[in-house]
């Protein structure tokens, strides 16, 4: 797109009292803007990584056979009561209706997709299967904090899997943390994302969390130096050793939850009273686990541990766009003219090759405000169109991970671009 | 998709007390599934059809320059204080949290979208842009309606556009009501929908909905026998005579609204104090119009006004898969086997050559139970593998809206189903 065309901007000062560097650099990119506290608009560039976010998640998601739904929002206050947490659950948003109805603002969607499930699933023959959506949750948070890492409104992905045989349950669940991986790998957090044991609740020994290790999260894990499990402080006190190697040395770190896979038995199917009939007619116990990954706070957490002093550092497959193309303005009327040419041609040239690219074409703008917006937003490739370029018959391309420019034939640019 | 795998099944019974034709088949088909009144989860099925619908309108979104954000929907009461509607809007779902803030559950974005768009624009030159976004809306509504019709939580496209010449503003308001056809054409339900002339408001002389003639719509519209523009009823009073070609027949229709656009002026930017500066310095007043689109209620009114006697019949753009592929089960094994063998290879170079398929694998349903879904659930192209048509080399083809079935070679089917 051309960046003229925008209406966001970037922004030199901080808006607010955010104090993470991502946030702030989310914030000043023009990737969010804060409505509110924990609350947040996506702006079109943060929503091009969002949208990316979200093909690498579907398609691990279909692999698995997960069918997608959309459940709504407002959720009736029966089906909380049958769980209990109308009451127990303090981050529950409810709301009263013109007409008394009661609902709560879907924090988790146990509450619907049990009895959803329900609906459908009645012999042993209908199982396994599972269901998903990626839709928004609310949540009311008595801190909301560091821009999107913990949000009264974000974006979730939440899977519910649904199961008679108890083998089969265990390994759909081995298989969703394997897929969990796949996804911080290919967004490009996994060197920094750990497997911690955490807190099972009342019904389960532990749940598996996925934590990225930032200064800025909210939680302390304790990582085995020798074997890389985490576990969280809630639960430390239970493993004085590791349970998977025995060892005892930990690291103490900060982290943030960027998923979680839950077994939940039949907690919520025992409350719903779904069960199956067997092949011989008997009622059979329904198995259920969840997975959880918040897209919104993904996001968060890539600006949080993929920037340096300038900005942004977008892995490839998230980044809104794969090339900021910047048109350097020269002092000489002719030179600017072959400038904008050359430019346009390298624009429209990438978009017909599928490169996603967003065009600097502002004229009014300084060469360093030019860098300093490449810097601050991030995408994987910066290319240069200048008179000292095109005096080369040359574009400059520079890798934002990197330090070193390059200066290559013109010819040659897309093929760099595309490997 | 195996139709096997698919979680979800079709009812023979209609659940609820939906009236309308168009409600009954989305819920007997396993396209949707209520809550609660006016809520309702979009199943598998029906996420397809939302997401062609979707497809279809962000392609006319790009076409006109827009830019897409993701609003939120908790939004503070602050922002409704501002234009008044806080007090005045009775359908706003209020929330308080546990910290006393306030918050009104979006209905409408005009609240959100002002003081953002106004947070990046000050000049003149900033000057034309739009903002749109897909997001669920909230309205509690006094009687939620025929399935989609009239929801509590419905998803929705609203589109707001920024102006300072007069001119421009009226020029794209007159490009977005041409898109909007063009989606209505896209979708399939062109032909029976109207351009009508509703309340302006207070602020404008009159606004402009499309109108969709539909016995079960809760509308009233006067339909202009001779040009075919239509007036709603709420303003009938005061055009005795068709505005556009001075006709006095009219045709009383009942009708939902698909779609309506509205030129706010500066109500909204007046009321946020959005102005901008011109080239002298002076201060301009900032122009707005609103169009919006409710996806769930346009998937309600092609269900609606696209059915028979036995279910829906989607038009192509927006149908789940273009295919059904039924697979009937013969009684001798070894036929069966044949039959299950043809159906797959089908199958696999159907979905090979990008063409969607749903593949009705089940064996324990009878060939009736399948014909029968094959119609409900009104896949454009059904496909017939059997006994029968083996025997020819051949497999069934025939088109949901029209009765004949007809016998093509194996070879000739995907050329039959791409064009």
């Amino acid at each position: 797109m051309l960046q003229s065309k925008l209406f966001t901007k970037t922004q030199k000062e901080v808006p607010g009292r955010e104090t993470s560097a991502g946030a702030q650099y989310l914030l000043r990119g023009g990737f969010i803007d804060k409505l509110s506290a924990g609350i947040y608009t996506i702006l079109p560039l943060g929503l091009r990584v969002l949208r990316n976010i979200e093909n690498i998640i579907v398609a691990e998601m279909d692999a698995l056979g997960a069918q997608r739904v959309l459940m709504p929002a407002l959720t009736p206050k029966a089906n909380w009561e049958t769980t209990g947490r109308w009451q127990g659950f303090d981050v529950l948003y409810k709301v009263k209706s013109q007409q008394e109805s009661e609902y709560a603002l879907g924090a988790t969607h146990e509450e619907v997709v049990t009895p959803l499930a329900q609906r459908f699933a009645f012999s042993y023959k209908d199982f396994p299967f599972s269901i998903y959506q990626i839709q928004e949750k609310f949540r009311d948070e008595l801190r909301a904090k560091s821009g999107l890492l913990r949000g009264r409104e974000f974006l979730m992905k939440d899977l519910y899997s649904f199961h008679i045989d108890p083998k089969d349950c265990d390994e759909f669940y081995e298989k969703v943390r394997e897929s969990y991986f796949s996804i911080y790998k290919a967004v490009g957090i996994s060197q920094s994302t750990y497997v911690t044991l955490a807190s099972g609740g009342t019904f389960s020994k532990f749940s598996h969390e996925f934590q990225t290790v930032t200064e800025v999260g909210e939680d302390t894990i304790y990582l085995c130096d020798n074997c890389g499990l985490a576990i969280n402080r809630e639960i430390k006190n239970d493993y004085p050793k590791c349970p998977d190697c025995g060892g005892q040395n930990f690291d103490e770190k900060r982290s943030v939850e960027v998923g979680n896979i839950f077994k939940l038995g039949t907690k919520y199917s025992g409350e719903f009273g779904f069960t199956a009939s067997g092949a011989t007619g008997e009622k059979l116990p329904v198995l259920m686990n969840c997975y959880g990954i918040g897209l919104t706070r993904m996001m968060g957490t890539i600006a949080e541990i993929r920037h340096d002093d300038k900005g942004i550092v977008w892995p490839d497959a998230v980044a809104p766009f794969r090339v900021h193309l910047l048109a350097l303005a020269a002092k000489d009327t002719e030179v600017n003219e072959k400038i904008v040419q050359v430019s346009r041609n390298i624009y429209s040239d990438l978009q017909k090759r599928g490169i996603e690219v967003i065009y600097d074409d502002r004229q009014a703008m300084s060469d360093g405000e030019k860098f300093n917006d490449a810097d601050l937003l991030g995408m994987p490739f910066r290319v240069v169109v200048s008179q000292r370029t095109l005096a080369q018959n040359c574009v400059e391309i520079k890798r934002r991970d990197s330090k070193d420019a390059t200066l290559v034939k013109m010819g040659e640019l897309a093929n760099i671009i595309i490997n």
